[in-house]
């Protein structure tokens, strides 16, 4: 089952969720509407939307309603990815030029705030105050995650927790949000909306530990991005820190040396070949999928239907993705 | 009288925003901690709290709930700041080293970040969603007018118009908007309240187009920055754009040719003499004087008091400032 299948269900809402995305950063500013235009058309999997709306079929489930967390929730992952392509000196994503490729740094940094500042439009709309709290406390912990990023880049003493710690406040923390929130705000049960909560903490970390590994592993034209790309710019991801604590000792050795020149190399291809037969990918799937046997077991949990059914649907695909 | 005088009536209140700031940027991260103090170090006129408490006087004022407004604008200005110092390429404000200087480029960006996130934490204690709608919308408009700035860069044929919605946008809308809302979370009445965001308003054009002329004409040691920094970096100012409209023959020259080759020369102290020797100066002044005396006038239909007059000679003040 592929991801597009999972949404035909919700075919209708998502295409207005689309429109709303379209319109939200509309502006007559030819540049941002330029630079944001192309950031909105270079698509993405829409998740964040996607769970908001299934959150909300454990409550009174309301399309107008959810609107106003579902776009501000987008437009907030679309912020962070403009200003992490800043950071990655990024040149594609998804097969399209990035903006600060496209523009320079500056428009990508200010394209990145406007959308912030667009989403936070949007959210005010809202009049539950504990939906801004837990917007805005997200968008803290998202940029602290980028800074503990920075600030790890060519580290060689990463511990597991430290790794699950970063991508957790890069990617886990916002899923679980969506979802949080898509409950929150359709009044499910706060026993619910801790579960759906969970459910897209667990998602989100195997989501991101796969997208690690896709990175290592994964075909350059499905990725859309040159494969090798977060070694390349100095994050060292799980299956690295495999390598780095348990692999063989030639393998260490060529990574060590690499992190310690601070990336002064032409080609990491040997690299990235010794750590793709090492042991580090399986024990990287291995931990996604407790993870998601995490995720399953919540959902357990949940009100059975075709909204947990869903959910269910994307935790496997999430196991089993290769872009 | 000088801005601390002004300030004196209300130290315990300014005091109390103080700490509060101290306590709202601080985390357990080195790196943020480091960055967002270096920051509030430097420190600032804290011109947007005190335009929050001295409109608060026009309703009913308390303390407690204005700081709520107080904090987030500062912190809003702080964050847009440490931005602006990405784009800039600004070594030094107010006598220090700014954040992209003592760090780099990717740490001040995520600081700017941070803070922003931090000011919205805070805002999103005050329950009236108006001041969430206000605030989100300047934010908007202050990205807008930051990415016309880049546009503008180096542009030739700027008119009058295109300078005055610049700096609108990225000085005089936060200032209006902390007139506007220290009022409108007091409960003052909508009139006075449209009165102080008007009040606000021009005081920061007025405030703008005097920082415009002291980067030309100022001395470097109490700006605490070269002199001649925004035609440095390609920021046309208003006594530029009078030159380029009405100046002498050579003075002119020397600007478009120094446009024209995006800035490409070592010094520009004699194109700044021309500047300082023109009329484009007197007639800056002129404006900003207009500006200020719309100032007053507004101010005059305001309840009388010491909150007024201290509006009053804050507006003195700007007329008059030299760092």
């Amino acid at each position: 089952m592929k991801l597009q299948d999972i949404y035909r269900n919700y075919r209708r809402d998502l295409r207005l969720i689309e429109k709303e995305l379209g319109k939200s950063i509309r502006t007559e500013h030819r540049q941002l509407n330029q630079s944001a235009a192309h950031l909105l058309d270079a698509g993405g999997k829409r998740m964040r939307p996607v769970f908001v709306l299934l959150a909300g079929k454990f409550g009174d489930y309301d399309i107008q309603r959810l609107k106003n967390v579902a776009v501000p929730l987008e437009l907030i992952h679309m912020a962070s990815i403009v200003h992490d392509d800043v950071i990655d000196d990024a040149a594609t994503r998804r097969g399209k030029q990035t903006v600060k490729a496209k523009w320079d740094n500056r428009i990508a940094m200010y394209t990145g705030d406007y959308i912030f500042a667009r989403a936070l439009t949007i959210a005010s709309r809202i009049d539950n105050p504990e939906v801004h709290r837990v917007l805005a406390r997200s968008m803290m912990e998202m940029c602290q995650g980028e800074i503990e990023q920075i600030r790890d880049f060519f580290d060689e003493n990463q511990s597991l927790i430290r790794y699950l710690q970063r991508i957790k406040k890069k990617t886990a923390l916002l899923m679980s949000v969506s979802c949080q929130l898509g409950g929150l705000v359709s009044g499910a049960s706060p026993e619910h909306v801790r579960r759906l909560r969970l459910y897209g903490y667990y998602v989100g970390m195997a989501f991101q530990i796969t997208d690690d590994v896709l990175d290592i592993v994964g075909d350059e034209k499905i990725l859309g991005k040159p494969s090798g790309s977060d070694l390349r710019q100095g994050n060292v991801t799980l299956p690295v820190i495999y390598v780095l604590q348990r692999g063989s000792e030639e393998d260490r050795r060529q990574i060590l040396e690499y992190l310690r020149t601070k990336g002064q190399r032409d080609s990491i291809e040997d690299i990235l070949q010794g750590i793709r037969t090492s042991d580090g990918i399986d024990y990287a799937h291995a931990l996604a999928d407790r993870y998601l046997k995490k995720a399953y077991a919540v959902l357990t949990r949940l009100p059975q239907g075709k909204a947990r059914d869903s959910l269910q649907l994307i935790a496997e695909f999430v196991g089993r993705r290769n872009y």
